[in-house]
């Protein structure tokens, strides 16, 4: 067995939530998933079909740029190269519209993370395929907030109308 | 800390589900969960308990062939030797039948995988005990669908009745 | 990439919830969850905020003990180091009590484990940050339960009250 | 504004179940929920469009005894002629193995009873439509069981294998 | 048909949740529900079988007061004599703890409140049974909120701790 | 006790979800429900205190056309004067994104309606207040669909994005 690491590539301005699921039906799923969930959302997701013809399924409704959504979901997809393994990504919606519905596709099994930041996906690779081992989303902390920074936090969550303002 | 890989036993016909849970009525609950759902689903689940007499916890319902489901349960409970990891096997209903309840279980955390592939999973061994850390699900992906098999895609879920045909 | 175990911290009468979500808006979402659902509960909850600032995000009822579920929170964050973790010590509440409000908040994508077990990370770090790849929840299994332990399994989930004795 | 009461059909060994959604891919939706839950199950869901053509949108898989269940659940959508109601018949299938997935469709608001017995609607006619009022399912309670119903009570749902013997 | 008005008993200190569900094991269903979730609670909960013997079926853990809450629940599953009714009444546990779970159930079609008010049940009686047509929650609006009224609402829910103060 | 119908007030372009819930935090929940799921909504929920000073309490995110949505929803539910009764009146995004939302929140018992169609609730009066006992949505359906309207059903579904076409 051997450990590697795969960065994601998340073009600007959109969000990546990535997952185990099962099935081919997954992509259709969560194609619908996302729609009748944001409207607006441009959006690709892949999933690695992991047994017979073992294609990289997609569904997209991203026509724009180059179609760049779906080429990124594909190009992640494909460096992951981890069976059952999806990768959705979504533009003009955020995660924390979309994760729950995302949760409750029937096929899904697990969500590794939904995030802007930079990731790396950490692989292991065996004589049989590969598995994902955990994700580096983001970087590490360097501090604690002070009681100032509670402060500030509560107030960005509220200006960006998130909780009520009172 | 050393890592190690070890295969699931799939029997024929046969769905794993593998997860983390905690508690040791994570197996009743599960049992209730597939009966609930599947009439007609023969099972097996085994549960690491993690404390005190640290047994392999099983409930089945399937009598039959030498109760081949309970057994191959408990193996891969044992094989993983990773504390509160639970494994579901089952023959008539598929994980898309159940995964939505095996999740909504009070005592699930986690689902690492749904298939019908051969899996391999992915373990850390320290001086404590054993962590999944990873699945190998299948194989990994040898190309991405083309628009023709798109088409094939989406017929042969409507074929099987997935979807509706129109 | 290195991989390194990291062990959780915790408090007496405590449990442990770890899990991944995004934003920070997190830990005023999971301290609302606990809130909401068990009267009573003693808790703090960490988030790891990935980018920007970067820093360990806390909320908690608990005022006792020189806020000891607060600093065992903080200090289990801190050690995970992993990007938009969350690690959640609550007392006089139980993990079945509060899953599935966790994985019902809007921002959380996994749980890795609930448990009063010891608990060690599995962790791998990167140039960029740190992800957790398992968990290792208490100790290996020792055996398979007998009929006779099974029985006891029974009675004892009846007799606390947890499933109807009949 | 009147009240009156219809009757639903309910043919011989199937079970139905009544609620209110809205949008015409409640029909589409529905069948999907049922198809993905319980494997070999027959049934047919009838929807009353509620603006434009207001037809009784209906889906199926029941495809033997001369459409028996497509029939009546577009008899009884039409005799409550309520806008945006849904009746599903189903067989080889019981509501404790679909209600959750019907309660999670995106379209259902509400669903007022799930039954094998005789069921009445109670339903309020206005010059524009109707509105169902409430249900009666089955016959009013005779009694309060003894210690010894409930003891036959608990005995039979483990005789059926929905909780575990113990 | 006649209509007709039933007023529920609630203890003092309890709240009742009322709802619609179907077969005899949502007694045992919703006893493990409300154990499973709030650690304390006392609660007796009351199911109108609604075929065969037609016994109001019952379950509690409620040992105290003579059994006060098993009695009240028992009397308003019977004043409201609607077949697949199920009344709970609950201390030391509030509906905002509790009504997920009780929606989860596999059982449960509808909820119809959740309270501490005075409750009146609308009924219809018809030759076959009853239907619970709708609910009198506590008393009407007796004005809208102003801005002050909004900020000391506001200030309530943080005050008892339901939300942040921030 | 009298029957009376009240006429729900829908602005254009709004859809109404109609609903019971409980506990003054229900504007505050449902307000955030929204605001964390469809981004660009603009709403407004009104709930029907039922206790106390029994005042409808708002919450609403629409500064534009002179309150429109908020003086609608405060308007319907002092006609419906139904308590814990709530009223959701929503632009820019549609029931199908939301309702799973809704239903999830912490405080929501039951959800009547979602529709963007005239709206009539029947109610009862009584001496102590209002319940409201069913909604007319629309219109009675004028026949059933033929295998064309069907057709063209699945068409519109898929030609509006809410299916694949395939």
């Amino acid at each position: 067995m051997e450990l590697l690491t795969v960065r994601m590539q998340i073009p600007d301005g959109a969000n990546l939530i990535l997952g185990q699921a099962h099935f081919i039906k997954t992509a259709e799923d969560l194609y619908e998933a996302v729609v009748n969930t944001v409207p607006g959302a441009k959006f690709a997701v892949a999933f690695n079909e992991a047994s017979g013809p073992c294609l990289v399924r997609v569904e997209s409704n991203d026509e724009s740029n180059d179609h760049e959504l779906r080429r990124a979901a594909v190009a992640n997809a494909q460096a992951l190269a981890a069976g059952h393994a999806f990768v959705l990504l979504v533009r003009n919606a955020y995660p924390i519209n979309l994760l729950g519905r995302v949760r409750d596709c029937f096929e899904v099994c697990a969500i590794f993370c939904a995030t802007a930041n930079p990731v790396e996906a950490i692989l292991a690779q065996t004589g049989q395929g590969r598995a994902i081992l955990g994700i580096v989303d983001g970087s590490s902390p360097k501090g604690v907030e002070t009681e100032d920074d509670t402060k500030k936090r509560h107030e960005f969550v509220r200006k960006i109308g998130y909780k009520l303002e009172c």
